[in-house]
Protein backbone atom coordinates (compact mmCIF):
# COMPACT_ATOMS: atom_id res chain seq x y z
CA UNK A 1 0.00 0.00 0.00
CA UNK A 2 1.31 3.29 -0.83
CA UNK A 3 0.32 6.53 1.14
CA UNK A 4 -0.13 10.24 -0.34
CA UNK A 5 1.22 12.82 2.00
CA UNK A 6 0.30 16.78 1.18
CA UNK A 7 3.08 19.39 2.97
CA UNK A 8 2.28 22.88 3.34
CA UNK A 9 5.77 24.65 3.39
CA UNK A 10 7.41 27.98 3.62
CA UNK A 11 10.74 28.82 2.45
CA UNK A 12 13.46 31.57 2.77
CA UNK A 13 14.43 31.51 -1.15
CA UNK A 14 17.57 33.49 -0.94
CA UNK A 15 20.03 30.89 -0.60
CA UNK A 16 18.92 28.03 -3.24
CA UNK A 17 18.57 27.71 -6.93
CA UNK A 18 14.82 27.69 -6.81
CA UNK A 19 12.07 24.64 -6.45
CA UNK A 20 13.31 22.88 -9.02
CA UNK A 21 16.32 19.76 -9.15
CA UNK A 22 18.86 20.80 -11.03
CA UNK A 23 21.59 19.07 -12.94
CA UNK A 24 25.24 19.98 -11.53
CA UNK A 25 24.93 20.52 -8.33
CA UNK A 26 22.82 23.60 -7.23
CA UNK A 27 20.92 23.41 -3.71
CA UNK A 28 17.39 23.67 -4.63
CA UNK A 29 14.33 23.14 -2.30
CA UNK A 30 12.76 20.46 -3.74
CA UNK A 31 15.99 18.18 -3.81
CA UNK A 32 16.58 19.41 0.16
CA UNK A 33 13.16 17.89 0.70
CA UNK A 34 13.65 14.78 -1.07
CA UNK A 35 16.88 14.35 0.53
CA UNK A 36 15.19 14.79 3.85
CA UNK A 37 12.07 12.24 3.39
CA UNK A 38 13.95 9.73 1.93
CA UNK A 39 16.40 9.68 4.85
CA UNK A 40 13.32 9.72 7.31
CA UNK A 41 11.52 6.66 5.07
CA UNK A 42 14.58 5.18 4.23
CA UNK A 43 13.29 4.58 0.70
CA UNK A 44 13.18 6.54 -2.26
CA UNK A 45 11.21 9.60 -1.84
CA UNK A 46 10.28 11.68 -5.10
CA UNK A 47 8.64 15.27 -4.37
CA UNK A 48 5.81 16.96 -6.73
CA UNK A 49 5.49 20.54 -5.76
CA UNK A 50 2.34 22.65 -7.58
CA UNK A 51 4.68 24.30 -9.30
CA UNK A 52 8.16 26.04 -9.78
CA UNK A 53 9.62 29.37 -7.89
CA UNK A 54 12.71 30.69 -9.04
CA UNK A 55 15.95 30.95 -7.57
CA UNK A 56 15.58 33.77 -4.81
CA UNK A 57 11.79 33.73 -4.51
CA UNK A 58 10.57 32.62 -1.39
CA UNK A 59 7.09 30.94 -0.35
CA UNK A 60 4.64 31.27 2.59
CA UNK A 61 2.16 28.12 1.67
CA UNK A 62 3.91 26.04 -1.14
CA UNK A 63 2.20 22.91 -1.44
CA UNK A 64 3.83 19.28 -2.59
CA UNK A 65 2.64 16.09 -2.15
CA UNK A 66 4.64 12.52 -2.28
CA UNK A 67 4.02 8.74 -1.82
CA UNK A 68 5.60 6.67 0.62
CA UNK A 69 5.28 2.81 1.35
CA UNK A 70 5.43 3.24 4.86
CA UNK A 71 2.57 4.00 6.86
CA UNK A 72 2.87 7.45 8.01
CA UNK A 73 1.37 7.52 11.34
CA UNK A 74 3.87 5.59 12.73
CA UNK A 75 6.17 8.87 12.16
CA UNK A 76 6.23 12.35 14.40
CA UNK A 77 6.21 13.34 10.62
CA UNK A 78 6.58 17.34 10.85
CA UNK A 79 9.00 17.27 14.19
CA UNK A 80 11.35 14.53 11.98
CA UNK A 81 11.13 16.58 8.51
CA UNK A 82 11.71 19.96 10.38
CA UNK A 83 14.57 18.46 12.21
CA UNK A 84 16.24 16.89 8.88
CA UNK A 85 16.05 20.20 6.64
CA UNK A 86 17.56 23.39 7.19
CA UNK A 87 16.38 26.44 9.22
CA UNK A 88 15.25 28.06 5.65
CA UNK A 89 12.63 25.55 4.96
CA UNK A 90 9.98 24.50 7.17
CA UNK A 91 7.77 22.00 6.61
CA UNK A 92 4.02 23.98 8.46
CA UNK A 93 1.68 20.89 7.82
CA UNK A 94 1.69 17.38 6.97
CA UNK A 95 -1.91 15.80 5.78
CA UNK A 96 -3.18 12.03 4.84
CA UNK A 97 -4.19 12.63 1.09
CA UNK A 98 -6.47 10.78 -1.18
CA UNK A 99 -4.99 8.93 -4.36
CA UNK A 100 -6.61 11.07 -6.32
CA UNK A 101 -5.06 14.43 -5.01
CA UNK A 102 -2.09 16.39 -7.22
CA UNK A 103 -0.16 19.28 -5.90
CA UNK A 104 0.12 20.89 -9.55
CA UNK A 105 -2.85 18.79 -11.24
CA UNK A 106 -5.45 19.58 -8.88
CA UNK A 107 -4.54 23.15 -7.84
CA UNK A 108 -7.59 25.67 -8.99
CA UNK A 109 -6.02 28.75 -8.04
CA UNK A 110 -2.70 30.55 -6.93
CA UNK A 111 -2.11 33.41 -4.68
CA UNK A 112 1.28 35.36 -5.27
CA UNK A 113 2.64 38.74 -3.66
CA UNK A 114 5.27 40.72 -4.37
CA UNK A 115 7.02 42.97 -1.53
CA UNK A 116 8.81 46.71 -2.37
CA UNK A 117 10.81 48.80 -0.14
CA UNK A 118 9.85 51.92 -1.62
CA UNK A 119 12.28 54.48 0.34
CA UNK A 120 15.04 56.73 -0.72
CA UNK A 121 17.35 54.33 2.11
CA UNK A 122 17.62 50.97 2.05
CA UNK A 123 15.88 48.35 5.04
CA UNK A 124 18.32 45.92 6.38
CA UNK A 125 15.83 43.69 8.10
CA UNK A 126 13.87 43.11 5.17
CA UNK A 127 16.58 42.93 2.65
CA UNK A 128 15.84 39.16 1.91
CA UNK A 129 12.36 39.52 1.43
CA UNK A 130 11.57 43.28 -0.36
CA UNK A 131 12.63 44.87 -3.86
CA UNK A 132 13.93 48.21 -3.27
CA UNK A 133 12.91 51.06 -4.85
CA UNK A 134 13.90 54.89 -4.31
CA UNK A 135 11.44 57.13 -5.97
CA UNK A 136 7.45 57.40 -5.05
CA UNK A 137 5.54 54.81 -6.08
CA UNK A 138 1.91 55.49 -6.32
CA UNK A 139 -1.03 52.22 -5.46
CA UNK A 140 -3.65 54.21 -7.47
CA UNK A 141 -1.56 54.74 -10.46
CA UNK A 142 -0.80 51.52 -10.28
CA UNK A 143 -3.90 49.81 -10.17
CA UNK A 144 -5.14 51.36 -13.12
CA UNK A 145 -2.58 48.99 -14.97
CA UNK A 146 -3.58 46.06 -13.03
CA UNK A 147 -7.23 46.39 -13.19
CA UNK A 148 -6.30 45.06 -17.25
CA UNK A 149 -5.22 41.99 -16.21
CA UNK A 150 -8.67 40.49 -14.18
CA UNK A 151 -9.86 38.82 -16.53
CA UNK A 152 -9.63 35.12 -18.75
CA UNK A 153 -7.10 36.07 -21.79
CA UNK A 154 -3.81 35.41 -23.37
CA UNK A 155 -0.79 36.38 -20.81
CA UNK A 156 2.31 35.36 -23.46
CA UNK A 157 3.54 38.93 -23.44
CA UNK A 158 4.50 38.40 -19.30
CA UNK A 159 5.66 34.44 -20.35
CA UNK A 160 9.90 34.21 -20.32
CA UNK A 161 11.35 31.98 -22.70
CA UNK A 162 12.15 28.20 -21.96
CA UNK A 163 9.37 26.41 -20.90
CA UNK A 164 7.01 24.79 -23.44
CA UNK A 165 3.44 25.22 -22.65
CA UNK A 166 0.50 24.14 -24.38
CA UNK A 167 -1.45 27.38 -23.96
CA UNK A 168 -0.80 30.55 -22.91
CA UNK A 169 -4.38 31.71 -21.58
CA UNK A 170 -5.24 32.11 -18.06
CA UNK A 171 -7.78 33.61 -15.93
CA UNK A 172 -6.43 36.73 -13.30
CA UNK A 173 -9.26 37.17 -10.44
CA UNK A 174 -7.92 40.20 -8.99
CA UNK A 175 -4.90 42.03 -9.05
CA UNK A 176 -3.87 44.68 -6.34
CA UNK A 177 -1.49 47.05 -5.14
CA UNK A 178 -1.70 48.29 -1.49
CA UNK A 179 0.20 50.06 1.32
CA UNK A 180 1.11 47.38 4.19
CA UNK A 181 3.04 49.76 6.43
CA UNK A 182 5.02 53.12 5.74
CA UNK A 183 7.44 52.04 3.46
CA UNK A 184 6.15 48.35 1.93
CA UNK A 185 3.55 48.34 -1.08
CA UNK A 186 2.48 45.22 -1.44
CA UNK A 187 1.37 44.04 -4.67
CA UNK A 188 -0.98 40.65 -4.66
CA UNK A 189 -2.51 38.63 -7.41
CA UNK A 190 -4.63 35.57 -7.64
CA UNK A 191 -5.11 33.31 -10.48
CA UNK A 192 -5.74 29.74 -12.06
CA UNK A 193 -2.32 29.54 -12.95
CA UNK A 194 1.09 31.23 -14.03
CA UNK A 195 2.78 31.16 -17.11
CA UNK A 196 6.66 31.29 -16.27
CA UNK A 197 8.42 34.18 -14.88
CA UNK A 198 4.77 35.98 -15.43
CA UNK A 199 4.53 37.21 -12.17
CA UNK A 200 7.24 39.13 -11.97
CA UNK A 201 6.97 40.44 -15.69
CA UNK A 202 3.77 41.56 -14.57
CA UNK A 203 4.97 43.94 -11.88
CA UNK A 204 8.22 44.74 -13.96
CA UNK A 205 6.35 46.15 -16.41
CA UNK A 206 4.00 47.88 -14.37
CA UNK A 207 6.82 49.56 -12.40
CA UNK A 208 8.23 50.70 -15.81
CA UNK A 209 4.98 52.04 -17.06
CA UNK A 210 4.47 54.29 -14.24
CA UNK A 211 8.59 55.10 -13.71
CA UNK A 212 7.51 56.72 -17.64
CA UNK A 213 4.38 57.82 -17.04
CA UNK A 214 2.45 55.74 -19.45
CA UNK A 215 -1.30 55.50 -19.87
CA UNK A 216 -3.31 52.84 -18.08
CA UNK A 217 -4.59 51.61 -21.98
CA UNK A 218 -0.44 51.15 -22.31
CA UNK A 219 -0.89 47.75 -20.27
CA UNK A 220 -4.08 46.64 -22.60
CA UNK A 221 -2.11 47.34 -25.66
CA UNK A 222 1.09 44.73 -24.19
CA UNK A 223 -1.74 42.71 -23.18
CA UNK A 224 -3.62 42.18 -26.81
CA UNK A 225 0.34 42.21 -28.39
CA UNK A 226 0.58 38.55 -27.00
CA UNK A 227 4.26 39.36 -27.41
CA UNK A 228 7.01 39.20 -24.61
CA UNK A 229 9.19 41.68 -26.65
CA UNK A 230 6.31 44.13 -26.26
CA UNK A 231 6.97 43.82 -22.57
CA UNK A 232 9.08 45.54 -20.04
CA UNK A 233 11.90 44.06 -17.32
CA UNK A 234 11.73 41.13 -15.13
CA UNK A 235 11.21 42.41 -11.55
CA UNK A 236 13.71 41.35 -9.04
CA UNK A 237 12.91 37.83 -7.49
CA UNK A 238 13.59 38.57 -3.86
CA UNK A 239 10.38 40.66 -3.57
CA UNK A 240 8.02 37.54 -4.89
CA UNK A 241 6.21 35.11 -2.34
CA UNK A 242 4.43 32.09 -3.39
CA UNK A 243 1.46 33.10 -0.65
CA UNK A 244 -1.03 29.91 -1.64
CA UNK A 245 -2.19 27.44 -3.55
CA UNK A 246 -6.04 26.27 -3.40
CA UNK A 247 -7.76 23.09 -4.41
CA UNK A 248 -11.16 22.18 -4.68
CA UNK A 249 -13.08 21.40 -1.35
CA UNK A 250 -14.23 18.25 -2.10
CA UNK A 251 -10.43 17.04 -1.96
CA UNK A 252 -9.56 19.02 0.99
CA UNK A 253 -12.32 17.40 2.96
CA UNK A 254 -10.58 13.48 2.00
CA UNK A 255 -7.50 15.10 3.29
CA UNK A 256 -6.56 14.31 7.01
CA UNK A 257 -4.19 16.03 9.47
CA UNK A 258 -0.82 14.28 10.57
CA UNK B 1 37.45 71.95 11.46
CA UNK B 2 35.68 68.68 12.93
CA UNK B 3 32.23 67.19 11.84
CA UNK B 4 30.67 65.58 13.97
CA UNK B 5 28.22 63.09 12.13
CA UNK B 6 25.10 61.50 14.40
CA UNK B 7 24.17 58.37 12.48
CA UNK B 8 20.62 55.99 12.64
CA UNK B 9 21.47 52.53 11.83
CA UNK B 10 19.55 49.12 10.87
CA UNK B 11 21.08 45.83 10.51
CA UNK B 12 20.52 41.86 9.96
CA UNK B 13 23.22 40.64 12.55
CA UNK B 14 22.66 37.10 11.51
CA UNK B 15 26.07 36.87 9.81
CA UNK B 16 28.64 39.33 12.17
CA UNK B 17 30.12 39.13 14.95
CA UNK B 18 28.55 41.62 16.15
CA UNK B 19 28.67 45.51 16.27
CA UNK B 20 32.33 45.82 17.99
CA UNK B 21 35.87 45.79 16.25
CA UNK B 22 37.47 42.53 16.74
CA UNK B 23 41.32 41.37 16.61
CA UNK B 24 41.45 38.26 14.42
CA UNK B 25 39.78 38.88 11.34
CA UNK B 26 35.75 38.19 11.83
CA UNK B 27 33.74 41.10 9.94
CA UNK B 28 32.09 43.39 12.57
CA UNK B 29 29.22 46.31 11.53
CA UNK B 30 31.55 49.16 13.22
CA UNK B 31 34.42 47.65 10.96
CA UNK B 32 32.62 47.38 7.85
CA UNK B 33 31.45 50.91 8.73
CA UNK B 34 34.44 52.40 9.10
CA UNK B 35 35.76 51.23 5.98
CA UNK B 36 32.91 52.54 4.27
CA UNK B 37 33.09 56.25 5.72
CA UNK B 38 37.20 56.03 5.60
CA UNK B 39 36.94 55.09 1.90
CA UNK B 40 33.96 57.94 1.29
CA UNK B 41 36.18 60.52 3.03
CA UNK B 42 39.49 59.23 1.92
CA UNK B 43 40.97 59.54 5.82
CA UNK B 44 40.55 57.50 8.60
CA UNK B 45 37.17 57.16 10.33
CA UNK B 46 36.48 55.92 13.61
CA UNK B 47 33.10 55.12 14.37
CA UNK B 48 31.28 55.37 18.04
CA UNK B 49 28.02 53.32 19.05
CA UNK B 50 25.31 53.64 22.11
CA UNK B 51 27.01 50.33 22.61
CA UNK B 52 27.84 46.94 21.76
CA UNK B 53 25.64 44.32 20.37
CA UNK B 54 26.30 40.52 20.38
CA UNK B 55 27.37 38.40 17.01
CA UNK B 56 23.93 37.72 15.58
CA UNK B 57 21.73 40.52 17.48
CA UNK B 58 19.89 43.02 15.17
CA UNK B 59 19.06 46.56 15.46
CA UNK B 60 16.41 48.31 14.11
CA UNK B 61 18.08 51.94 15.42
CA UNK B 62 21.49 51.52 16.37
CA UNK B 63 22.95 54.92 16.96
CA UNK B 64 26.88 55.69 16.36
CA UNK B 65 28.67 58.82 15.75
CA UNK B 66 32.09 59.41 13.59
CA UNK B 67 34.42 62.48 13.66
CA UNK B 68 35.22 64.13 10.13
CA UNK B 69 37.47 67.42 8.69
CA UNK B 70 35.66 67.17 5.20
CA UNK B 71 32.34 69.07 5.02
CA UNK B 72 29.29 66.87 5.00
CA UNK B 73 26.98 68.48 3.13
CA UNK B 74 29.52 67.80 -0.30
CA UNK B 75 28.33 64.41 0.13
CA UNK B 76 24.72 63.19 -0.86
CA UNK B 77 26.24 60.73 2.57
CA UNK B 78 23.10 58.53 2.55
CA UNK B 79 23.39 57.50 -0.81
CA UNK B 80 26.57 57.18 -0.62
CA UNK B 81 27.40 54.92 2.99
CA UNK B 82 24.28 52.75 1.19
CA UNK B 83 26.10 52.09 -1.35
CA UNK B 84 29.49 50.83 -0.17
CA UNK B 85 28.04 48.67 2.45
CA UNK B 86 26.47 45.17 2.41
CA UNK B 87 22.54 44.97 2.41
CA UNK B 88 22.37 43.33 5.70
CA UNK B 89 23.28 47.01 7.05
CA UNK B 90 21.36 50.15 6.32
CA UNK B 91 22.01 53.81 7.17
CA UNK B 92 18.75 55.21 7.92
CA UNK B 93 19.32 58.26 8.57
CA UNK B 94 22.26 60.61 9.16
CA UNK B 95 22.15 63.79 11.34
CA UNK B 96 25.33 67.09 11.66
CA UNK B 97 25.12 66.66 15.46
CA UNK B 98 26.89 69.04 18.40
CA UNK B 99 30.27 68.96 18.92
CA UNK B 100 29.00 67.78 22.81
CA UNK B 101 26.87 64.91 21.55
CA UNK B 102 28.03 61.13 22.13
CA UNK B 103 26.29 58.60 20.84
CA UNK B 104 27.21 56.19 24.11
CA UNK B 105 27.54 58.77 26.53
CA UNK B 106 24.97 61.04 25.89
CA UNK B 107 22.34 57.96 25.76
CA UNK B 108 19.43 58.29 28.42
CA UNK B 109 17.54 55.26 27.58
CA UNK B 110 17.20 52.25 25.33
CA UNK B 111 14.40 50.27 24.30
CA UNK B 112 15.46 46.44 23.07
CA UNK B 113 12.75 43.73 21.33
CA UNK B 114 13.33 39.72 21.59
CA UNK B 115 11.00 38.26 19.28
CA UNK B 116 9.92 34.18 20.28
CA UNK B 117 8.62 32.11 17.39
CA UNK B 118 6.36 30.22 19.48
CA UNK B 119 4.17 27.05 17.93
CA UNK B 120 5.54 23.08 16.90
CA UNK B 121 7.01 24.35 13.80
CA UNK B 122 9.60 26.35 12.97
CA UNK B 123 9.64 29.63 10.43
CA UNK B 124 11.73 29.68 7.55
CA UNK B 125 10.75 33.58 6.93
CA UNK B 126 11.33 34.23 10.33
CA UNK B 127 14.08 31.99 11.42
CA UNK B 128 16.74 35.02 11.29
CA UNK B 129 14.94 37.19 13.51
CA UNK B 130 12.89 35.24 16.17
CA UNK B 131 13.60 32.39 18.39
CA UNK B 132 11.86 29.11 18.11
CA UNK B 133 10.32 27.91 21.09
CA UNK B 134 7.93 25.02 20.81
CA UNK B 135 6.07 24.89 24.75
CA UNK B 136 2.97 26.97 24.74
CA UNK B 137 3.81 30.26 26.41
CA UNK B 138 1.37 32.54 28.34
CA UNK B 139 2.11 36.42 28.19
CA UNK B 140 0.70 36.74 31.82
CA UNK B 141 2.39 34.12 33.54
CA UNK B 142 5.67 35.51 32.05
CA UNK B 143 4.36 39.29 32.90
CA UNK B 144 4.73 38.38 36.45
CA UNK B 145 8.07 37.93 36.13
CA UNK B 146 9.10 40.78 34.51
CA UNK B 147 7.25 43.21 36.69
CA UNK B 148 9.94 42.53 39.25
CA UNK B 149 12.43 43.98 36.71
CA UNK B 150 11.02 47.39 36.20
CA UNK B 151 12.97 49.78 39.13
CA UNK B 152 16.13 51.26 39.86
CA UNK B 153 18.53 48.11 40.80
CA UNK B 154 21.30 46.27 40.95
CA UNK B 155 21.43 43.58 38.02
CA UNK B 156 24.13 41.76 38.90
CA UNK B 157 22.39 38.26 38.36
CA UNK B 158 21.93 39.56 34.96
CA UNK B 159 25.12 40.16 33.48
CA UNK B 160 27.69 38.09 31.98
CA UNK B 161 31.13 38.35 32.72
CA UNK B 162 33.77 39.16 30.69
CA UNK B 163 33.32 43.27 30.86
CA UNK B 164 34.46 45.00 33.59
CA UNK B 165 31.94 48.27 34.74
CA UNK B 166 31.75 50.64 37.90
CA UNK B 167 28.37 49.69 39.06
CA UNK B 168 25.83 47.14 37.77
CA UNK B 169 22.70 49.10 39.01
CA UNK B 170 20.77 50.09 36.45
CA UNK B 171 16.61 51.46 35.88
CA UNK B 172 14.43 49.43 33.78
CA UNK B 173 11.52 51.52 33.02
CA UNK B 174 9.24 48.90 31.53
CA UNK B 175 9.16 45.59 30.90
CA UNK B 176 6.44 43.68 28.74
CA UNK B 177 5.57 40.51 27.04
CA UNK B 178 2.84 40.48 24.33
CA UNK B 179 1.17 38.76 21.54
CA UNK B 180 1.74 40.62 17.85
CA UNK B 181 0.96 38.17 15.43
CA UNK B 182 -0.37 34.20 15.86
CA UNK B 183 2.95 32.81 16.87
CA UNK B 184 4.81 35.83 17.45
CA UNK B 185 5.66 37.10 21.29
CA UNK B 186 7.40 40.31 21.84
CA UNK B 187 9.29 40.84 24.87
CA UNK B 188 10.12 44.88 25.27
CA UNK B 189 12.41 46.41 28.04
CA UNK B 190 13.28 50.14 28.19
CA UNK B 191 15.75 51.22 30.56
CA UNK B 192 18.87 53.47 31.14
CA UNK B 193 21.55 51.27 30.70
CA UNK B 194 22.10 47.37 29.75
CA UNK B 195 24.79 45.07 31.52
CA UNK B 196 26.68 42.88 28.97
CA UNK B 197 23.75 40.30 27.58
CA UNK B 198 21.41 41.50 30.50
CA UNK B 199 18.56 41.58 28.21
CA UNK B 200 19.00 37.91 27.05
CA UNK B 201 19.57 36.56 30.64
CA UNK B 202 16.76 38.01 31.63
CA UNK B 203 14.99 36.75 28.71
CA UNK B 204 16.58 33.14 29.39
CA UNK B 205 15.53 33.62 32.90
CA UNK B 206 11.99 34.34 32.65
CA UNK B 207 11.72 31.42 30.24
CA UNK B 208 13.19 29.15 32.26
CA UNK B 209 11.23 29.71 35.37
CA UNK B 210 8.22 29.76 33.50
CA UNK B 211 8.47 26.41 31.84
CA UNK B 212 9.53 25.00 35.53
CA UNK B 213 6.45 26.69 36.82
CA UNK B 214 8.46 29.19 39.35
CA UNK B 215 6.00 31.14 41.31
CA UNK B 216 6.79 35.42 40.59
CA UNK B 217 8.73 35.84 43.59
CA UNK B 218 11.51 33.53 42.05
CA UNK B 219 12.28 36.08 39.87
CA UNK B 220 12.59 38.75 42.91
CA UNK B 221 15.32 36.54 44.86
CA UNK B 222 17.26 35.81 41.90
CA UNK B 223 17.87 39.46 41.45
CA UNK B 224 17.98 40.53 45.26
CA UNK B 225 21.02 37.47 45.32
CA UNK B 226 23.03 39.80 42.96
CA UNK B 227 25.17 36.58 42.00
CA UNK B 228 25.28 35.34 38.25
CA UNK B 229 24.57 32.14 39.47
CA UNK B 230 21.30 32.03 40.81
CA UNK B 231 19.93 33.29 36.76
CA UNK B 232 19.30 30.60 34.16
CA UNK B 233 20.63 30.23 30.89
CA UNK B 234 21.40 33.26 28.13
CA UNK B 235 18.52 33.66 25.48
CA UNK B 236 19.95 33.29 21.92
CA UNK B 237 21.06 36.38 19.99
CA UNK B 238 18.60 35.88 17.09
CA UNK B 239 15.47 36.73 18.84
CA UNK B 240 17.34 40.13 20.01
CA UNK B 241 16.56 43.59 18.18
CA UNK B 242 18.42 46.70 19.76
CA UNK B 243 15.04 48.88 18.77
CA UNK B 244 15.67 52.31 19.61
CA UNK B 245 18.44 54.42 21.54
CA UNK B 246 17.32 57.92 22.76
CA UNK B 247 18.88 61.36 23.72
CA UNK B 248 17.88 64.44 25.27
CA UNK B 249 15.94 66.66 23.59
CA UNK B 250 18.20 69.44 23.90
CA UNK B 251 20.53 67.10 22.08
CA UNK B 252 18.24 66.56 19.34
CA UNK B 253 17.38 69.80 19.02
CA UNK B 254 20.76 70.66 18.22
CA UNK B 255 21.15 68.31 15.23
CA UNK B 256 20.28 69.04 12.00
CA UNK B 257 19.54 66.24 9.34
CA UNK B 258 21.97 65.87 6.33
Amino acid sequence: MRHKIKLFISYDGTDFAGWQRQKGGQTTIQETLEKALSRLFDEEIKVVGSGRTDAGVHAVGQVAHFLTSKNPDRYRLLQAINSLTPSSIAVKEAWAAPEDFHARASATHKVYRYFIHNSPVPTALRARFTTWIRPPLEAEKLNAYARFLVKKQDFKSFQSSGTEVASTVREIYSAEWKWVGPHLLEFTVVGDGFLKQMVRNIVGTQLDLFQNEQPPEEMGRILAATDRREAKTTAPPQGLHLWSVHYPRSLDNKCRKI
